[in-house]
């Protein structure tokens, strides 16, 4: 069967030529001169028949979203059929016998969020990017600024549907909530980067909706005193549902770029808290714990935030990636290490800045330790002096963490440009099961080759 | 190298027929004539000789702890390596700063449980064998009473450090709380049964412990409404820590091992709820929410456990299976079905105790929709008939489990003797993947062969 006969509608097929720029290229990556075609698929049986031409074919397949990955995990290497599943983008279904929520993977998260909050449930997951799409979201496991309460997209994922690179069917993962049936490989396909198979349907576990929530800065001299106090407050059991650092002068770039004011001139190093859950006094009692902790060590300032200040503080948290990237050229990472060792990898930055003149700013997941470390092109001029630096700066950065016990992504995926990194950072025993494993699934490499595996 | 020369301590190897009876069979498998040897490593390298030795000798291996497994999975078949595990019983460290607690595989789930617990940290997996080993706790993901709040052993397993196939090691997981760093191959390894690696070392998740908590039992005229009633607590955002069933003519068995008086004589539904947090206000307003619950689903009593009371409703839940097993011959299952059809599977069983005039009794955690469903030998004098029937009986109910959506099994693993019901349960591609994750792990099949993999 031709591509023609499997996608009859036009407005949903692009052949050749007739790709637009945006499938060619995306911000990590710039190679693929043309792909075979863009499909744009509405059914399940679609993705089927789109995955046996393939191999009819023998064309290797990209499946991709939203676009709005940030490790070039979707971005074309040479003559791919990319599948872009963002038409298939209904809301099946919120069953509250099981409480999951029935999705295609086209569906975006602000959909989902907006979708159950409404009907008085909550799906906790809350990566950066709102316009993402779920099916993405389960791709590269995101997380986002949830995670130190309610875990990661993997915890929210009952069910997908899958179409293996064979063309296969098959559903993995279940509506029971236990499960000592077989081997997981539910989990295998989350965070696999499209490599393992393409999902046309998900089921997503939402839990009841917290009725309140209520937000706290605590500014501290050094993000080192920041950190120590993350860990207390993690041994305390008051649970944030989040809790972000960032430094003053990435804070300072928000501001530029909002209009909006930081409440607080005091400390350098920042703590945003929030808590969530039934009542007011809840709330007001894990406060109550959060500000003796916050004064045992020592804290600059801490502020309570009500109505508007909340929304402003989040508002500036949540622009700091934008304001970064608008503000110059720059690479921002992922990278996750052990709570503790947030402090030290600030540290060494700022080694990194003295020694190779280019600048390097943080923010980033405390509860998780997750950073987002920004290198920052600063006063480079040559761009061959800047990426030879970058690549130096990052190789240094990679292997700093490496030695901490961290890892290249937290959230975003490995994709292309985190690759060579990752196969220095992980045990070669590990990449080789990786590696089988992905033979065992897809033999003939057919799906999203070039990324993620070794 | 020789056994004697891996194992110098001849008080840890019994070679053919010095091997004792209690490891050529388990209770539910009773096929081993013998077995090849059994060896009590100390350290990680000793297993890994093992394993060295185990691929020279062309032996099959089995890993096992304690042998308190259920579903067969450690039982010998035919002259196999038994690597007995539960040596390996230190608890090395308890780190603050990533909030785990690194153990060897043979250390028992109470010896953690208490190690934490007195330095004011939880490990919230509570399988029902205390004196299993986390070792056995992870090869079947084992669940318990506090799934329903905190998960299953699965969400504690940080990483494991592992003995592969052909004695190469590797550590799966991370310290780190987010990780989109590749292939989730921790996650494979948790419910294996021993299929894939063995673990040498373990490191879990431990949390702050909570300081107060409560127990309440609920009755019903019937489970239907029960079930009814367990939906509205989950929607209801109140968070139970447990929420077991379980019918009256089971508690009545309960009541005559124990000497304990069942505190009401209303109803023959029951749930039994636990709730924990920070304070006691905070659990009273939990439970204000419960009665409201109860109220509204028509209990016909809600009863508030304090002190002995909540300590001996506990024992009476505790001791059911106990209670059965002592009570006559009978078969546990430990099937889980979507919540809301807990009673279905209930009501299917009232059918065909009508009908093939043997007895179904049933427990289980309401909370997860795993029911615990015990076929007992009644009156059936014949063994051959008993045998017969109980087949008939087993296959009709694991069809009906399927037919909602339900799996095999929620915590105990499929082993032996659940591995037919599972071969017909699974979808066939799934099946397929399995075996070649099987095959690409450990090609000679040599770890736990027979067991688990169709």
């Amino acid at each position: 069967m031709e591509l023609v006969e499997i996608i009859k509608d036009s407005s949903r097929l692009f052949i050749g030529d007739e790709v637009g720029q945006d499938y060619l290229f995306d911000e990590y990556v710039g190679q693929a001169k043309s792909v075979h075609a863009v499909a744009l698929p509405l059914t399940h049986e679609e993705v089927v028949a789109l995955v046996k031409y393939a191999n009819e074919k023998d064309l290797k397949i990209i499946a991709r979203g939203a676009g709005t990955g940030l490790s070039g995990a979707t971005a074309p290497l040479e003559n791919e059929l990319i599948i872009d599943l963002s038409k298939m983008n209904k809301i099946i279904d919120l069953d509250l016998n099981t409480m999951t929520l029935t999705v295609e993977p086209g569906v975006q998260l602000h959909e989902i969020q907006e979708y159950v909050e409404s009907r008085g449930f909550f799906y906790p997951p809350d990566p950066g990017s709102k316009n993402s799409t779920i099916g993405g979201n389960v791709a590269t496991n995101a997380g986002g600024m949830r995670a130190v309460k309610y875990g990661v997209t993997r915890d929210y994922v009952r069910t997908i549907r899958l179409v293996l690179a064979d063309g296969r069917e098959l559903t993995v993962g279940t509506l029971n909530v236990k499960s000592s049936s077989g081997y997981d490989i539910k989990d295998l396909f989350i965070g696999s980067e499209g490599t393992l198979g393409i999902s046309t349907l998900i089921q997503l576990k939402v839990i009841p909706l917290p009725k309140v929530k209520k937000s706290y800065i605590i500014a501290f001299d050094n993000l080192l005193e920041a950190t120590r106090c993350v860990n207390t407050i993690l041994h305390s059991g008051i649970a944030p549902t989040a809790l972000e650092f960032f430094e003053r002068d990435m804070i300072q770039l928000s501001e530029k770029e909002t209009g909006l004011v930081f409440p607080t001139k005091k400390g350098h190093s920042f703590l945003l808290a929030t808590f969530d859950g039934d009542d007011a006094s809840f709330i007001d009692q894990r406060a109550g714990v959060l500000k003796e902790i916050a004064d045992k060590h020592e804290a600059e300032d801490y502020i309570i935030l009500e109505g508007q200040s909340e929304k402003d503080a989040w508002k500036l948290r949540d622009t700091l990636l934008t304001a970064v990237v608008n503000y110059t050229e720059q690479v921002t990472m992922d990278e996750t290490v052990p709570i503790h060792h947030i402090a030290t990898i600030y540290e060494y930055t700022k080694e990194l800045e003295a020694k190779y003149g280019l600048k390097l700013m943080s923010f980033g997941h405390a509860g998780d330790g997750n950073l987002h470390t920004c290198v920052l092109r600063g006063d480079i001029e040559s761009d061959s002096e800047w990426h030879e630096t970058l690549d130096t700066v990052l190789n240094l950065l990679y292997n700093k963490i490496q030695e901490l016990g961290g890892l290249p992504s937290a959230e975003h995926g490995i994709g292309i440009i985190k690759k060579k990194y990752f196969g220095k950072m992980m045990d070669p025993v590990y990449l080789d099961l990786m590696s089988s494993i992905k033979t065992s699934f897809d033999p003939t490499n057919r799906l999203n080759p070039g990324k993620l595996v070794i």
